[in-house]
């Protein structure tokens, strides 16, 4: 039974990272199809997130066969559940990539207009994050899921100057209004990936040393260590 | 050891349920303080959010003490893994509360502006979709977890209807810049509430039939039945 175990845990350690790579390039596709204002490459990320939504079902399902058959303790209980908790981050971030490639869209009926707000930036510190988050939990590496840790403020500071900087222009050129409103989403979308990707760093930790550290409080700027209080 | 598994299981329930009530009555609070531009409801909200974060935590510790001590199968093994998600879900519900009431407290620094959108509307909608589905929960009632499928669409509808409003608001009153963002958030807030409340749903269904009906296809405004196809 112990072999078995061991293979089907490894056939499920490589379908998640197989979904978290997916993933990662759908984001990727995503940022590049705004930048690039390509609506084929759109249509691309919104057909990949059905595909992903599948495997995530698949990724469920195996977890659940994994409990019920081999009945998992310590060490292999805690990675399972942290898998099915990976899986449906993994599933939300893909439903956020589609997002933005539905922006993508919308944006080509608009007259081209720069970004309010510093979008580069932003969409290459959520992409950084989200890789960090899949290697730490690729290498079970917990030093990289403190960094993602470390990184999250930075990606919040963006998108609230984001709102100061889009209602200036909404209220500067008004003619412009839709191309705003689908700035002003994307930047949410972006946020949203990179706490996701705050998601997965935890249960990365959670994983390796069985720490639950969500709802922690982060002190800004600062690399995440041991030291930190919890919340209570 | 049935005796105490049953036990466990039982204030498992309990808890849940204690939390879900907990959730519930953050979110009317929520809604309440926007209404009556009441500070001090929307503090309340945002402390409430504290409890619920530690009681998730709980809640998932106690779901991994059963598995690991009791390993159970079939219908309990899916209900401890439905249990885990829901937590999740109540967890993020929570948080949505909580930037709503935020929102409360922002909007009291600006004059007060009518919704330009059905906001009693929605929130009622979100409300009851929320409730349907912890009554479906509490007592594993799948006739009232398919009703919350069913009523999604509305929601959604009021949402994407919100937007064109808004940015008509935007352009013919940029004085009122401010309100207008916090009145888009909010209803962005609404419209996640009732997508969690959505997959709690989903997941009570998966929990009495052992069927997984996320990312299946749903017909607008029909409740949502047997014969429905799955997306592939």
């Amino acid at each position: 039974m112990t072999i078995h175990f061991h293979r089907e845990i490894e056939l499920l350690k490589k379908k998640v990272l197989s979904l978290s790579a997916r993933v990662e390039e759908t984001v990727y596709q995503a940022v590049q199809s705004i930048d690039k204002r390509d609506a084929v490459l759109a249509g691309k990320v919104i057909h990949s997130d059905m595909d992903i939504n599948k495997t995530e079902i698949d990724v469920e399902e195996d977890c659940l066969k994994i409990l019920a058959l081999y009945k998992p303790v310590a060490v292999d209980l805690r990675f399972i559940v942290a898998v099915l908790k990976i899986n449906y981050d993994l599933e939300r971030i893909g439903d956020l990539a589609a997002n933005i490639a539905e922006r993508t869209i919308d944006l080509l009926n608009c007259q081209r207009t720069p970004f309010p707000y510093n979008f580069n930036s932003m969409a290459e510190k959520t992409l950084w994050m989200l890789q960090k988050s899949l290697d730490a939990l690729m290498n079970m590496d917990m030093q990289s899921a403190k960094l993602v840790l470390s990184k999250d403020d930075e990606v919040d500071e963006i998108n609230r100057d984001m709102y100061d900087e889009v209602k200036k222009h909404m209220r500067e050129h008004p003619e412009s209004m839709d191309q705003w409103v689908h700035h002003l989403c994307i930047s949410r979308h972006l946020e949203r990936i990179a706490d996701h990707a705050v998601n997965i760093a935890e249960d990365v930790i959670y994983m390796c040393e069985g720490k639950i550290v969500r709802h922690e409080p982060r002190e800004k700027n600062q690399i995440y260590d041991e030291s930190i209080r919890a919340d209570k």
